[in-house]
């Protein structure tokens, strides 16, 4: 028997993470539970909740969705988790039998008192540092490079916990966003380039630390503004404070944020996720425009770029495709031929809307090319006589480093084919990507600022701004 | 404490069951397994199979989805279910201690060998003949209203076990579809004024009878036809025959099917269930046309009409309301006020397609209106200018007893206002319902017949086609 | 790999069922639990209670023990027990997929209301009975001969449940004890042979039935008589009534219950357990006394026996085998051979006590003589230099059919072997086995009435008093 | 509700772990598992085992019995525990929220490789070690004395894995055994004083440590000889070899292992415990003989003393009470006073003999005397005319700090009062312990040489062997 899941026929990218803090308010865990169900995108597989009342700490994390470990039928680990402050993490996925060690927030009981440490992104030069703790007679109990940051923590000569935990970050590179507690400050901290998000938001005077604006929205609060890249913020009781330990440098945000992982009705650096989707969709009609009688999106995210693009190029916007949203479901193929049946756990096609017509099909990226192929077979099978497929992001040739899922190189269909090889692999009478301009004119810029560019583009680009100690030595790389 | 669930904030009314059954391949379980899938969306909490391989039976039934029930981390539940015939089930909701005993398919050790059975529908004289069978010694498992059919049959003095059933059947009033296995044999079966939904496919040579067509494309079978109102068909080795064993009644297939039972990619007799809905869009717009900036749909259910009600009204489509898709998870209050915190579980306005808009809020029916008050204030804190709710259905008045899962009368909002009042209590600028007759228009019949209407419409109505005998006899109805 | 279990190698016969019931005490069920506690040895692999406040009935029963399912953890399950009256049932084995239907007691909503029953023992003419009910239309939910007499009440002509129950009862051939339950009124019955136990006691004005005193001791109720054969009791709120709804019968109280299956400290038939297993030992010391230096019981059910003949024959007692009482594990067998591990899971030899004697072994009964061989060899292997079995009862050579579990004839060694070939297959150097009339003897009687006996010892002697319908008939038989 | 558990009736001083390893043999961690089911005796609550194949080490630990966890139904783990050598560790309590965190075999990757370490005692100076660790940057993950050892072994700046282990060692106080293991190493060390017991055994050629000899004996193993004081042996596929890394110390073995911990079929320090336990009872009966009717031991630990006893005095021996195995079961009190129900769920008096008669109860200790008391007043209300209570140990002043679980002083009873209050309390005619010159003889011992004695009696005796550094700076103590 063949076993099919309707996850593994999501040919996308990853975020790894979603994180979450609040201080000041009862109820700090619930709150953060909430925040998590709203970043619950940014991670299925694995929750975990650290909270504090300022003496104890309590901690629950567990394999599963957020509300399979902090809903209602779990309203005893709730209910443990008393404090004022917590801080949380959903992940995108663990294997293996240490899976649940390997959970977020971190905790540790150092010598100055607890401590509980949960981060978005990857650490380039983690191996290096753990191999150098590991000699030194430092334990190890995850294979998490974010378990490092709390050994240098550890390890550290200085007193207090903020210059502990500057003096850690100083040894670490990498793109990340961190949120960390002890039990009477919550810290967030972005990486020098900013690579990946944190915004600060505020409820009824208490302070809130999370990856998108829609953990804001949940919980009815208040969005204050982005966390700067290299800015450390502390929150405790008397209010907020910020530091910049870091040298300057230019902010890299991952453009990849705008085009897939956020969610579309989230604001990040200043900008709505939606709007700049519908916008790279009509920079994609500008581009490479072509005769036909729908357009149709790739469910859910190949939507609000659809919708740009209907409105560009003034050809009707219909659900072509059909998507089962009892999603996540694992099932046993018959032995019987079942064609693409992974495809259409998740996918069915409309009929009604595709027989006899010319087809425009909207996905917003191609990683292997796996799904799409499928789906245009599907769309094919119900009628359509022509199928142009358009992506709403330049073809991804590159891995990344610094907190996202992707495939080595080699699996990368961009990386080992031109685009017309492609377009014959997937079966489609044409395929266009936005170019690396169109993509930064949709996002508001003149143009890509080549010696400087104002995103990290590396997976179009492989343009690293960030070194990358661990892959350059040949380390393998656990990510978190 | 209070819980908030996001399923409690579905405002809607709901299918009580999707049902499925093949015969004629190796691993039908799995197969059936499938199918349910496709057919989630008519029942969540609970599902069920019985196998059989010509001799034994073999059954497993639990609460939850179909793919915790019969999912990859159930292989050894599937590989137990042996047989090349196999009918399964998914219901909406089960309640209370027996909640395990009421799940289908129902299966009992008769006379004549094994018989499971399973349906889709409301028997409206159950009760009755159930004290009926108790006062002459049967003894019940369930209180389902479908355990009075197995009872009838295995006291019918007939012999074979097709004039056993009809036998059965023809002592039952009520809005089904019915599906059923002897160990040689699959049975199905539509009430004679065909209310609920059942038809016919074929995947290699192996015969498919199931509640709605999506449930054939998601194994690659073929659509047959719809089985005909009152209509048996018998399913074995041989191939299929046809029987009518009632009188002929005309057809009343239940309207809100099109509207928002069945899913979008599905043809119920015949006809494209988004097209239905497109249509329906047009007609509401035709009908209640106002000036405004942008059409939403409140998702999922009302964006095929909202699409309709754009292409008609030259209005721009967007969606200015984002859908959680992590759905069915129930979470805990905090203690602060957290507004409206059970709509957001789901839903978060996309505020930048809906700062100083006017807009246009399309939804598919309001049954208590909770939601729709909710969603509303919502958007209106999104900054929207003018808010014009439109509904794509006449307003819900009556309770339905042929299968939906329906308030009391008293409950429903449109039972109880006019449509000012309602427009007042929802906060909306204006409200308007599609009419029964452009209802009629948009299903494509010049109008519809008073004296005998081409469907059920009894909750917009209260024309009840069937008799209601437990009802009318004051009896408490459990429904299945 | 080979999979090892320590009851496997338990080579004993089984009683098959412990039952319980309490009337006039709130906290009915807690009793009940408490009461099938010191029940546990009639029955460990499943429980089940059924409470009544006088108008709901309330259920639970699960696989495991008494402790597993009622117990501390289970304080929900408990709490919803509710009623002033309750009865509880432990069972030695269920297997397959129908265990947990299989589970009593059992319960129906019968025409008159709500009604429990519970049974000890075994139906013979069960399966005849059920056939005709099948043929009639009656549909059965296990596999239990229980079953039965649920729907021969539910098909009786009579009115009240009384009379139901007595008309029921005089279908019905076996040997069984029984408790029921209607919303006001607790029964018990003897078959009319009185082959199984049921006493009566009282606690603070509430009546209880059970099958043994030990669950008397353990609520701190009062021992008041036991309910003769062919006898029916029914407690109400009234107090205690009793008839004898049969011809009078011969008593033929099942001799091995004060051998092997009641507990040592419980009183059948007003007669002390422990004694008489005591005098038998002593009876046996006479009948086969041998020269040695130690007397050592196999442990536990031995002890009692052993101590009797080590008494009677001054010899010292030592406990020459040790028993592990972490009960009912089950392990995997290393690949590397480990020598008779079943049997080690449970005893070990107490080398100190055996090393270069003569030893009698003392033990209740041998059924297939499995579990003999490797206690004898593991004796051997401590350096006993003569070994002398002795066996508390005579050989086992027939099966019972009420109520207890025996292998088939062919698998009993005393059904098979004389008694020099049983002890050169054991290994000992000599083997006896207490004499009927011994045994007889040492329960008080002068000798055996042979024309009619004072016992059921159809084990011993093949005579059995009750007629075995469906194993005359050749049916193939389920035991409850 | 009132809990009632028929554990926490248990007064008895309870030893805290059990430990087995082994060398050499495929199936390693099926053999631990046997061994650790031995050893089930030692600590109840959780259970794990570590294995390697040379390469990969496999771990499981969890809550509950052997079986629960390493049984059967549990093929699945025990199948991802490959290797020719395993240890295992099973453990008396565990509480509160780091309950798995604190079970044992603990683990760790070190710089050399995998290290898995299991110990039975306690180290009394760990926390001061603790406390230094934390200052200079080492995580703990556990509140276990145990997970010191890991740490000096991490920080040790020698190079060997022994060289580092003996480096750990010699800054640690206490009474211990310990086994560890690395990719090829298994290694066994008992402490200077050799408090807590350590065999040697081999099985075709495989080496085995294991707490006691029964753990032997289950796997069909030979007894080689005791670990001993102070030695490190060190077994790899050479053999094995002997060290002493320690200054010589006199040998204080835990005499109350002969009293109640280990098994009675177990050889420690080359005596049979069986025969240790029945010599006492002999002695008891010299220094404290009188006239009575019957010895009745309190079951089980009692019986061999009381078996002794009957021997010396020439009275009638006699189970006077029942014992119900089905163990460890909780259960809730019923609102009706049930008198003593703690106590009945596990024994019950068999009153026929113990009416009209003279008693001698005979116990192993006295911890609260609670349980005594309950007993006392139990056998009383059965008919007991006199009751003489002798206890085959000295009275229990003072408390354990090496491994054994003890009250605090204040609630030992022999610490309060003098034997004549102590009688009285318990409501027994006459009341005798052994003396502890009578407890050295039964031992074998001339007399108890006053300045060196031959054992560790710290319990009877407050002379206590080993330095208590945590103690004596009033750290609070967390026991492994």
């Amino acid at each position: 028997m063949t076993i099919i899941n309707s996850l593994s026929n999501d040919d996308h990218l990853h975020e790894e993470c979603g994180i979450y803090g609040i201080f000041g308010t009862s109820d700090a865990a619930a709150h953060t539970a909430l925040g998590l169900h709203a970043l619950q995108h940014r991670g299925q597989e694995a929750a975990g909740i650290v909270a504090t009342d300022g003496q104890y700490f309590n901690i629950h994390r567990g394999i599963g969705h957020v509300g399979e470990n902090f809903g209602e039928k779990n309203q005893a680990v709730l209910a443990q988790l008393v404090g004022h402050s917590a801080i949380g993490h959903t992940r995108y996925s663990t294997t293996g039998e240490t899976a649940v060690h390997n959970v977020q927030p971190l905790f540790a009981d150092l010598e100055f008192g607890g401590f509980a440490l949960c981060h978005n992104g990857n650490l380039t030069n983690a191996l290096q540092m753990r191999e150098n703790l590991v000699r030194h007679g430092s334990i190890f109990h995850s294979t998490m490079d974010t378990e490092v940051i709390i050994h240098l923590i550890a390890r550290s000569r200085n007193t207090s916990v903020i210059d502990r935990l500057i003096d850690a970050m100083r040894q670490i590179d990498g793109g990340y966003s961190l949120i960390c507690m002890s039990k009477d400050l919550l810290v967030g901290m972005r990486d020098p380039f900013g690579v990946r998000p944190l915004v600060l938001g505020n409820a009824d005077g208490a302070y809130i630390l999370c990856s998108e604006t829609c953990g804001l929205d949940i919980i009815g609060a208040d969005f204050v503004r982005d966390i700067h890249r290299g800015e450390l913020v502390i929150i405790d009781s008397k209010g907020i404070q910020s530091f910049f330990p870091f040298p300057p440098r230019p902010s890299r945000f991952c453009v990849f944020e705008y085009i897939y992982f956020a969610r579309p009705d989230s604001f990040v650096e200043g900008n709505s996720v939606y709007a700049a989707r519908k916008n790279i969709g009509k920079y994609l009609a500008y581009e490479s425009g072509v005769d036909a009688d729908v357009v149709v999106p790739v469910p859910d995210s190949g939507v609000p770029a659809a919708i740009g693009y209907s409105e560009a190029s003034n050809l009707p916007f219909d659900l072509g495709i059909i998507r089962n949203h009892y999603v996540g479901r694992t099932f046993i193929q018959p032995n019987d031929k079942v064609r693409h049946l992974g495809v259409k756990l998740k996918h069915n096609a409309n009929r009604k809307q595709l027989e006899g017509k010319r087809v425009i099909l909207v996905d917003d990226s191609i990683v292997r090319g796996t799904t799409s192929s499928k789906i245009v077979e599907m769309v094919r099978r119900a009628g359509a006589t022509e199928l142009h497929l358009r992506i709403a992001s330049p073809p991804t040739t590159h891995s990344c480093f610094y907190g996202i899922n992707t495939p080595q190189r080699e699996e990368l269909l961009a990386a080992q084919f031109d685009i017309q090889d492609m377009a014959n692999k997937i079966g489609v009478d044409s395929l266009a990507f936005i170019s690396i301009d169109g993509l930064y004119s949709a996002m508001g810029k003149t143009s890509r600022k080549n010696d400087n560019p104002q995103f990290c583009d590396a997976c179009f680009t492989g343009e690293y701004p960030i070194s990358r100690v661990d892959y350059d030595s040949g380390r393998i790389i656990h990510k978190s």
